[in-house]
Order: structure tokens, then sequence, then C-alpha cells
């Protein structure tokens, strides 16, 4: 606020707090749009010829020009906007992860540089003009391919979400980490830039008893698993690019297998070998990892599809309620690895009563959906939950739910309905109902 | 390649130029896709048990750690995809432009950080706190709103280009600058996040006698346009996110207008008020700039729509061809602030013959689409041109067509087909032909 507009009598800041409460039933009903809010607006006594200056002191100064940053940055009010990780839950950051910040985004591209992060051991870094990708096995042609080779085949664009099998992977045993950054940050969404797979393949020739195929990443832990050749056939690119420019090297730089709506681990980075064989590998990755061990000491294996799923970003532990009672945008993320969103249910008393979220921005084949529900606070206490369907009616499960069928050893693919509790001041944290 | 690879008898790298080439018509001849690739492939004599050990030197240590980057940069080996400016364009860089770096980008999301700038007085450094949008003059309501206020209002996600009215207007007069990002360089596509305009206007109130708005940066130049009220009505929204996060400073942090389809410099930046009037202004930057002075000395004004254009964006100038003959992929973008493209024609022989692009990724509304022509190379000099049609049937002219209808007077809304002349080295440069 400029002092001048604040020492104006003719107009004034308008406090959306007291304008949007006034006229609207209390608690909970959702507003259908800026019709109901004009509706509640105060008229402000104004003289439109007499206007202050609604002047900053940077209106008064020459900025930065055109030449200052050739590769551009956030603005430094949004420091807080970061992927952070979390020291004590790994032994080392070689082998961590990190998590994207959900709550400061919106819409359905995560930015490259907030992509959350999980390694094995550490980025490669590596010099694209050296890099190769070999692929051999069952194939009647091993071949090596440069780059270049690469970008000579023809190529898709793609929008997909990536996450990690272990997303949400804490909260099995209950609410354990404060704030959706934490509890469902490994997910990005991102358009993809790559060669199908299948074109690849073909070039190589399989041979008939071509069943299974073991991707290999350049980096230290030279991460291997093992994918079924009906999917690799099907969807699966070898991707160079994210968001228009080159992938970024702790996104596998300068190759990444993209395996669409398939658990994070499967998409190898810094891709430079695929060997085409007749049955899956059994690799460490696959087995120690990447296996959802169940309550009777069995474990569930090829685990690929991620469950429909969906979390409220907006509010969350990370971002309260700072305006007080009155309008209040709730918003979100639902997906599927098994296709679209058709639907996102909001409840704001932990279950009792669900509506409808509005679902806005494209709506594209195993890629986040945006989800948002306006409603008006009435300023008490809130369990907040959301809860999503696909395209093939999956409903995302309560965390209850699961743990009856599948017991809490394993951290790996948690879908379940996520619980936030909003306290009377606005104040968020992460809970569990039952 | 890894030295061990090389120097293995059992796998050798293969030489896409020759293999590709082999079987294959010569000359321009357009691939179907894979298979005819694939069929041309020559089969190397490998014992896949006894392979060389495809592990570069990056592959033995440990690399950084999820800590060491909480907002993630490219590559080091990317260091040429970058924004770029023409230091001898303008007087000053506070009152200039930079160019996007299209040769290097792929899709048809633009990074935030590769999005061109054209600033009339630099950059405004704002602190989001302290900014405020006022709606004045003809409302029922004057409004000042904090960015909290906006953030309260119901918000949309959609994908639009934005292209300055003088991209390529150094191209009226023939070719003169040696490279797309030049020419082309002033046109980025992202997904925004806003509150729709016509929200924030029934909040206020319009009176009965509203025609149009005069949206006012915040910057040392206090940029402004006059707008009609239909288009404000109808699709503009008031954006604080682009690709997911925040705006980045140079492109309007924290608020910006966004005007789908129409000229850039409509898209007001560090938007801070909204004046309703009856009628257009004529500021400055709307008479002086930003009308298009024709032969007769008569200027078109109220040119907003940016007409269907396309571009090739590899190969080109910046891009050249080196892989020698035989398979090739040729890229480019084409939009239209009248809808979306319904088909890209392309030529090799500067307009003789044409052949339909693909098309590949989403067709959005006002957004860039990607169009890719796969073809056989045979090294004889090319001439490329792309020739565009948007859904409303508008074919993308010659320079020629606009020369005679305009003349050569303003620098603004060159859409004309554009040319680049490879030579059978490969090396592309910026020709025009008649």
């Amino acid at each position: 606020m400029t002092e001048g507009s604040e020492k104006s009598g003719g107009l004034k800041v308008i406090d959306r707090r007291r304008f949007l409460r006034t006229g609207l039933a209390a608690g909970g009903a959702a507003l259908a749009g800026g019709s109901q809010m004009a509706g509640s607006a105060q008229a402000v006594d104004a003289d439109p010829q007499n206007l202050p200056p609604n002047v900053a002191d940077w209106s008064h100064y020459l900025g930065d020009g055109v030449d200052m940053r050739p590769y551009g940055t956030p603005s430094e009010f949004e420091a807080e906007a970061v992927r952070r990780n979390v020291a004590w839950l790994t032994a080392s950051a070689e082998s961590s992860v990190n998590f994207t910040p959900l709550h400061k985004l919106d819409g359905i591209i995560t930015p490259n540089g907030l992509c959350f992060e999980r390694h094995h051991a550490g980025i490669a870094e590596i010099n694209p003009a050296e890099h190769r990708l070999m692929i051999n096995g069952l194939v009647e042609r091993p071949l090596i391919f440069t780059m270049e080779d690469i970008k000579r085949f023809p190529r898709e664009n793609r929008i997909y979400f990536l996450e990690c099998a272990a997303n949400s992977g804490m909260e099995w045993r209950g609410a354990q980490l404060n704030g959706c950054q934490f509890t469902h940050g490994m997910v990005h969404c991102v358009m993809y830039t790559g060669v199908p797979l299948r074109t690849i393949l073909e070039e190589a020739g399989l041979k008939s008893s071509a069943k299974w195929l073991l991707p290999e990443g350049a980096d230290a832990s030279a991460m291997t698993r093992s994918v079924p050749l009906e999917k690799a056939l099907d969807d699966c690119l070898v991707a160079f690019a994210m968001n228009g420019e080159a992938l970024r090297p702790e996104q596998g730089y300068p190759l990444r297998l993209v395996v669409p709506g398939w658990e994070g681990n499967m998409w190898i980075k810094w891709l430079r070998r695929i060997e085409v064989g007749d049955e899956p590998w059994h690799q460490r990755e696959e087995t120690s990892k990447y296996t959802d061990l169940l309550a009777d000491g069995k474990a569930r294996r090829f685990t690929w599809e991620m469950d429909v799923k969906s979390v409220i970003t907006n509010p969350s532990p990370q971002a309260p309620i700072t305006h007080g009672k009155g309008f209040t945008v709730l918003s979100g993320l639902a997906w599927s690895g098994r296709g679209t969103i058709d639907r996102v249910d909001i409840t704001l008393d932990g279950g009792r009563n669900w509506q409808t979220a509005r679902i806005d921005g494209p709506s594209l084949d195993k890629a986040v959906h945006r989800f948002y529900y306006e409603f008006d606070w009435d300023g008490s206490p809130l369990l907040l939950q959301s809860r999503a369907i696909d395209s093939q009616g999956n409903v995302q499960p309560t965390k209850d739910q699961l743990r009856k069928v599948r017991g809490t050893n394993s951290i790996y693919h948690n879908n379940g309905i996520q619980t936030w509790h909003v306290r009377s001041g606005g104040e968020v944290e992460n809970v569990e109902v039952s």
C-alpha cells in the first residue's frame, strides 16, 4: 500500500474479509463464482475523478535491462518456493529425496527447477557429446546411439505426471510430516519431448522371444528396472526434453525413459542401455526396494501403475489461511496412472458431507489435474479431505481401507485420502481421522 | 563414446548417416516413421553376451545430492540455450528486447527462464506485499485489491502464446537477422493461472457507459494500452502464475494482464490499475508505437489480433544440419491469435512442392503448435519454408503479399512466410525468395 492511497479519503483499501462475508450464508457454503462475490461487496464512497496516486517507489526508477538475465530466475520474494529435503530421512544426500513445493504452485505444469529429486547415487553430470544409448540382448541388431542419432527419430510431446512409489510413504503409519510438500511432494508434471521407445526397438529388431526390457542408468548406482515389453511398445518415450528445454541434470540429462502412469523409479534417468530379455531380472532395486511387503510376509511385486490419488495443496500446513473468515479458495491436485480424472470430491467436515470440486485446465491422460473448491469460511475448525475418481471409475480409498488390505510394512503406494485440520486461527496441521 | 566400446570388436557405434541412407529413395522423400528407418538399418555382427562396457567416467563417482539445488538450473552443457539481445537494436537495454532461443526448444511449453523480454523502462522489482491493483473510472465501486485479495477469486489455467507485435519486424525490409531466435524469438507459450478479468470487473460493477479499459503497469514507463470491454469480458485473465510458479519479474511479477491471441504489449505487466472509460485513450504507446503506418501515410490502428504464423526452428541458421545426408527431422512452431492451427505445409524447394507437416502435442486455442516433417536429405541445397493455416481458414501469406497491401513503413505484424537456405554442407542462412 502506498502512503498516498492510505491517506486518501476518496478511495480506500477494501478489507475483503469484511465485504466478502457480508450477505453470504455462513459456514461452508460453496459459491458459484464472481457474481455472488460481487453481490456481497460493499460500495466505497469514492470520487473517480479524485484518485490517490497508486504509485509505489519502484515506479520511479529504471529497472534492469534485457541484457541482465540470459537465463531468468524467480523473484527474490519467492525464496520460499524451493525444493526441500529432510536431512534425517536418509543416511546421505546422494541417495535421498527432496520435495516439490506443491503448496506454492498452481495449474498443472511443474517448473523444471522445482521438480522433486530422487537419486540413488547423486546426480550424474554427463557430457551429452560423449553419452551413448546401447540396445542389446534379444534383438536382431545390437545398436549404439549418440544423442544426435536419437534426435533423428520422429518425436512426440506429452504432458505426464511422475510420482515416486514412496510418495506419502511416511503417512502409512499415521500423520507424520507436516506439509503437503513433504507428504505428497514426490510428484511433478511436465511436457516431455522424446522418441517412442517402440521406434528404437523396431530399429534394433526384436527377436520373437523378447518379453522384457532392462533399462539401465549411467549414474554410479547403475539403476535398473525390469519393464514388460507390452508397456515399452505402448507409450514409453526415450525423452531428451522437459517443458521445452533439455532435461535437467537431476532429471536424467541428457536422456531419460518415460514410463507414463507408472512408478517413478522405472523412469530410468541418464539412460545408457536397454537390454532385451525374456524374463524379469529381479535386480536389487526391484526386490530389496519397490516391492510391497504385506502383513503376512508376502510381497506384492510388479505394482507399477500409480493409483488414483489427490491432495489439497491450499490450505495446507505450509499454506495456512491468513485472510480470516470469508471467501476462501481451496485448491489441489489429482492424478491417476490409469487415465484422466473424472471427478474430485471435497469435504470440509472430515467426510460427513461431500461436494464436487471444479476441475480447471486441460484434462490429459496420465497428467495431474488442478481442482478448486471455493467456499465461505465461518472461522470454525475444518477437517479438509479430497477424494479423486479416475476415468476407469477407481475411487481414492481412505488410509484405513488401504491398511486393512496391505498392512503397514511397506512405504509404497499410499494413495489414501489425506486430512488437514484447519484451526479457527487459520493454522493447518496434518491429522488422521477414522 | 567410451574407449572401451570403441575398442571392442563385438559392437560398434552405428553411423546413422550411412545406415539411414541405405535403401531409401534419395532427395526429399518424406518418411512415414520408424518402420521405414528400421528397414534401412544395417545389422551389426555382435555377440550380445560379449558386451563392451558402455560405462563412462561419470558412472564411477557419486554425484551431487538432493540438498545442493533448492531451485534447479540447466546443465552447464546447455549454456547456449539462453535469451539473447542485440545491442545495436535499441538505444538502451532498459527499453529493449531479448529473444527466446526457439532453435534450442521443443514441444509447446517455453521454460520461464527463456521467455523473451520486452521492457519500456526495465524490470520493476516489486514487493508483492506492497503491490495493489486499483479499479477505477466508470464503475459502481472503485476498488483496491491486495495480492491476497486477488487470490481469493476463482482461478483459471490456460496455455497461451504471447507474441510481440514487432516479432519478425526487421524482416519487413528483407532478410536481416540470421537466426530464428532473432527473426521470430519474440514469442513464448506458457500456462497462466489467474482470475478472469470479468470477475474483477463484476466485483467493481460496470456502469452502462463503460466501453473501454486502460490497464496500467507499475514500471517506470507506466505502460498503458486501451482494451475494448468486449475482449476484457471474453477471455482476459489477471494472472499471477506462469507454468505453475509465480510470474517472473521480467514477465510482470506479481500481476500481469493476459490478453489471449492479442499483441504482447497489451498484456500489461506489473499491473497496478485498470481504468474503465467510454472511449480509447490513444496513449503514447498506442499512437507513436503499435500502430501500422501504411505506404500512403495512413496508419492502421487497433491491429490487436496476432495473425496466423509459423517458423521452422530446426534446421535454422543457429541450428545447422550437422549429421550430413540422410534422415532429417525438421521442426517448427505455428500459432494464430484467432484459434488453433489446422494444418502446416512444408516446402523444401522454395514453394514449388508442398507437403503436410505432422502436428504433435496438444492443440490448444491461442497456443503454439509443434510441427515436424521428417525427410531423407540427399545433401543438395534446400529452400525451407513453412505455411500455417488456422482454424478460421486464414492462410499465412508470403512477405511479398504482405508488402503489396501494407508497404514497408511499419515494423509490426509481419506474419510472412520465412525462408531458410540450407547449403550442401548443412549450413543455414536467412534468405528471401520471390
